[in-house]
C-alpha cells in the first residue's frame, strides 16, 4: 500500500484505516460488476473503474479480488441465516415453520437480489479455505430447513418416508433458482411468489395426517399460502 | 485461417472441411475447460491448450469462443427436449407424464452432467441473438412441462389453483439445481434421486381428487417414485 495509491482528496488527512461507509459503497459497486461480468472475468481494475477511484486505492480495503467475493457472500449469508431464525422462531408448529422459512427465503432473496444471486452463482469460486469457513462458521440454510423437517417428522406432520437432508437440499435449490428469473419489475410481487412456493413446498413433504386435518391437499396448499 | 495454423500431422492432406469426430472431441474438451474456469474466464488459448493443438487450428472449427458455448448448449438442449418427448409420449395420464418428465430430466442431467451444467450456468452468457434462437427454435423444458400440467388440470388430476407456467418454471429450477451438488460417485444413484424428485414434485401439484384416488398423499408420493 504505497502512499501514491491514496485517493487525492484524502491526502494529508490523518488516516485511521478504511472508512466503513466508503467500504460498503465499494463492496456494493464490486457486487454489481461481479453480477454483470461474472466473478472470473472481473478484475480489480473493473471494480476501480465502476467506483471511480484508482485501482491502488482499493487496496486500502481488500488484499485481493477474492476478498470482495468473500465479503459479499459472507455478509448476505449471515444476514439471511439470522433472518430465517427470527422468522421461524415465531412459528408455532413445524408446518408453519416450514412456511415461514420458505416465505422468508423468497422475500430475502428478492430484497437482496444482487448479493444473493452472487452467493448462489459464485460460491464455488471462493477458495476451499473460505468455503469451509462459511460452511462451518454456522448453520447453513440446508441445516435450518433440515431441522424443521425432522421436527415435523417427529410430530407426524411431515412424511416419515422423506430424507430430511436430501429434501432440504432439493427445496433450497428450488428456492435459490428464483435468482435466475425473478425481476423486481416482473408481473408478480415477491409476496405473491412466496405464496406459490409455500403452497407447493409444504404439499411436497406434508404427511397424510397433515393433509387430512387441513381438509385435503388443495386446502393445505392454499391455507399456508396466505402469509 | 492461415496455412501455418494447420495441425502438423494433417499438413499436406487434402482438407474437405473440419473432421466431425475431431470437432466433437474438441467441443468436449472446450466444455471441460468452460466448466472448470467459467465461460467468461475461458480463452480460446485455454481450449487449445486442453486439446493440445495450436490456437489457430481451432478456427477450422469455430469463429469465436461463443461458437463453442453455443454448440455445447444447443446440442444438449436439443437432445434433452427430444428425450423428454419420447419419454412422456409413452405415458398414459398426465400424472404419469409428469413423473416420466421429472425422471427423464434427472437421468438426462446425470448422464450429460458437463454440458447440462454449462447449459444451466452459462446460458445467459450467450449473445441475445443466440439465446432467442434457442428459445424460439423449439419447445423449452418449461413449455413441455407446462403442457403436461395444463392437461392435468383439464383432467382434474392437477390442482386447478396452480399457475401452470409459474409452477413449470419453479419445478424446472428445482430440477436444474441438482447440477450444483449431484456427483456420479455420490451416495445415491441418479435413479434413486429421480424417485425422490418425482414423489415431491407430483405431490406438490396434485389435485385433491388425485390424492384421494391414490389412497393419500404418502401413497401417491411413493407410488410414482418407483420408476
Amino acid at each position: 500500500m504505497s502512499k501514491t495509491d491514496a485517493e487525492p482528496a484524502k491526502r494529508g488527512r490523518p488516516r485511521r484505516g478504511p472508512d466503513p461507509e466508503r467500504y460498503a459503497e465499494i463492496v456494493e459497486a464490486a457486487a454489481e460488476v461481479i453480477l454483470d461480468k461474472g466473478y472470473s472475468a472481473t478484475s480489480i481494475q473493473d471494480i476501480a473503474d465502476r467506483v471511480g477511484i484508482l485501482k491502488g486505492s482499493l487496496y486500502h480495503y481488500v488484499r485481493s479480488k477474492e476478498d470482495f467475493l468473500y465479503k459479499i457472500i459472507k455478509d448476505v449469508y449471515d444476514e439471511a441465516i439470522s433472518d430465517m431464525h427470527t422468522v421461524t422462531e415465531g412459528a408455532r408448529d413445524p408446518l408453519e415453520k416450514l412456511a415461514a422459512f420458505v416465505r422468508a427465503h423468497v422475500l430475502f432473496a428478492a430484497d437482496h437480489l444482487v448479493p444473493y444471486t452472487i452467493q448462489v452463482r459464485e460460491f464455488d469460486r471462493l477458495s476451499e479455505h473460505r468455503r469451509a469457513e462459511i460452511r462451518e462458521g454456522g448453520e447453513t440454510y440446508v441445516v435450518v430447513l433440515q431441522r424443521i423437517l425432522e421436527e415435523g417428522q417427529r410430530e407426524g406432520v411431515i412424511d416419515g418416508g422423506i430424507d430430511p437432508r436430501l429434501a432440504s437440499i432439493m427445496i433450497t435449490g428450488e428456492l435459490n433458482s428464483m435468482t435466475r428469473w425473478y425481476r423486481p419489475d416482473g408481473p408478480r410481487t415477491a409476496d405473491q411468489l412466496a405464496d406459490v412456493y409455500v403452497g407447493m413446498i409444504v404439499s411436497s413433504v406434508a404427511s397424510a395426517s397433515a393433509v387430512e386435518s387441513a381438509g385435503g391437499i388443495e386446502t393445505l396448499r392454499s391455507s399456508f399460502s396466505r402469509g
